[in-house]
């Protein structure tokens, strides 16, 4: 594969950026990527496992000559992110982003894009529970969606470039609006994400049932929610004060659909139940058709050695 | 290893049984393993993949000179099965089931025990979110828990040689009062199922987001909500009738929760929300280091081919 771009600038060295890293070297998919954190803890281990061509320590330096700048920090940091790299983006660079919401994010950083600079908004709908410079890995994207929002006036072959890389990632790409973007997320990711949080929130309270059992006894449903309940706490943090209404409209939804279950329960209706559970079974076969997920029993998870 | 019963029958030939059968039999845990269903369709699809020694064509030939009988039907059809085999028990043998709550079914099954059999109830806190004959595997059980929660006037030697059996399986076990069990299991897996249900509704009820978004884009978060969601639903539906109040003072616990979480998105305390999802990421560690979950992100899920 030839490189895409000449220099890629990644800002912000977690589990995206770092997998980015490893896919975009062990591709070939840019001459040299440089990378920057705001924090002195994280460039020292992204050095240490040599993540990058370079770490640098100011993101004005990171970007400095790159053709393709990545800003891949928690949502609420973009603002100052992108006025801090603004005065020092090379002309005719692409800017793009991978945070988990966009309507607010093009807000924060559209106004700080110089002109001749394009800007396309971004986002793979890949991760796992780990984050940091070291949980990142190559094939993180591979058959995932990586949505791009680019806004109408965009360059059209910036965005074509841009696609080429995430292509070659791996991942599948579609583009959409902004508004709508945030409210799909919402609905497949941001309301299941609070959800988990909650009900990892209420065993954790449960003083009732002591924590050993809760811990033990978790296969049984529970550890499933603690899995996505273990993830980066300032990232969603920032994912649901950034995606608000859409979040709250869709929380709102389930609420009154839980109530009307709750009901049923209460009112001993059976068959509601019955009807209820085996239409959402047939989503699941959805997902599996469409290559989302594994058709193997559990996620393929292997008993633990024990 | 030597047989620790001499004829095991199982009622009802769901993935639990079925896992049983393999389990009995490849460990030579009993000298025949005799199954019924009340589906013909089932039986003939136990028949066809040899899942035990003899398929029978009806409950009370299957429990005739077993030394243990496992009910393993839906928790509301307990009562049933346990009138229909009462009058062909064998005099000593031990009567177990493995229905996922424990008080209601004491309640439907224990007037129905005649004197001198022992009846243990116990459930396993194994599962997948298939079902049925073809479901089942040896190693269902290993490293999971199997909760016993035998009555205080169970004769001890008999609820020894169960916990024989479901350790030989490669299980580990404990007892628990019923009630307290029900407790546990409402926070561990019914609540947490029921949330799923209810989140995959929602999405499905969702006129403004296409289902094949919501299939395409479930990578996300959503995606592991449909996993627990495809589990049986007549399974489900009895488990919520007969643990009715756990559940809902789960659910209610839950819901209050939820709203504390929505009101901090909505006045925007994003330190409430970095403080709550700090704690629950702790819980997840405790589940791995008890052995009861892989480390491995995202379950050790591979990319599905695509």
């Amino acid at each position: 594969m030839s490189a895409i771009y000449d220099r890629v600038a990644l800002i912000g060295l977690g589990l995206i950026a770092g997998s980015m890293a490893h896919a975009i070297r062990e591709g070939g998919l840019a001459r040299e990527v440089v990378g920057y954190a705001r924090s002195a803890e994280t460039r020292e281990t992204a050095r240490e496992i040599n993540l990058c061509d370079r770490i640098v320590d100011s993101a004005a330096e990171a970007v400095a000559d790159a053709d393709l700048v990545v800003l891949a920090v928690p949502v609420g940091a973009m603002a100052a992110v992108a006025a801090d790299i603004a005065p020092h983006l090379k002309p005719g660079a692409t800017v793009t982003d991978v945070g988990s919401v966009k309507q607010s994010v093009i807000d924060a950083v559209a106004p700080h894009i110089p002109q001749g600079i394009h800007f396309v908004p971004g986002h793979p709908l890949a991760g796992t529970e780990h984050s940091g410079p070291r949980a990142g890995f190559a094939s993180l994207f591979r058959n995932r969606w990586w949505l791009l929002t680019p806004l109408p006036d965009t360059d059209p072959a910036a965005v074509d470039r841009l696609t080429d890389l995430v292509r070659a990632m791996g991942a599948k790409t579609d583009r959409m609006e902004p508004a709508h973007h945030d409210l799909v997320l919402a609905v497949t990711s941001h309301a299941p994400h609070l959800i988990a949080f909650t009900m990892v929130g209420v065993a954790d309270h449960l003083r009732r049932v002591t924590d050993e059992e809760v811990v033990q006894y978790s296969a049984a449903g529970f550890r499933d929610f603690t899995r996505i309940a273990a993830s980066d706490p300032t990232m969603w943090r920032d994912v649901f004060l950034h995606n608000k209404d859409a979040t709250l409209d869709i929380l709102g939804r389930f609420t009154e659909e839980l109530f009307v279950l709750q009901r049923a329960i209460r009112m001993g209706d059976g068959q509601q139940l019955f009807d209820y559970f085996t239409r959402t079974r047939a989503i699941r076969r959805g997902i599996i058709e469409a290559g989302q997920d594994t058709a193997a029993p559990d996620f393929g998870r292997i008993a633990p050695a024990g």
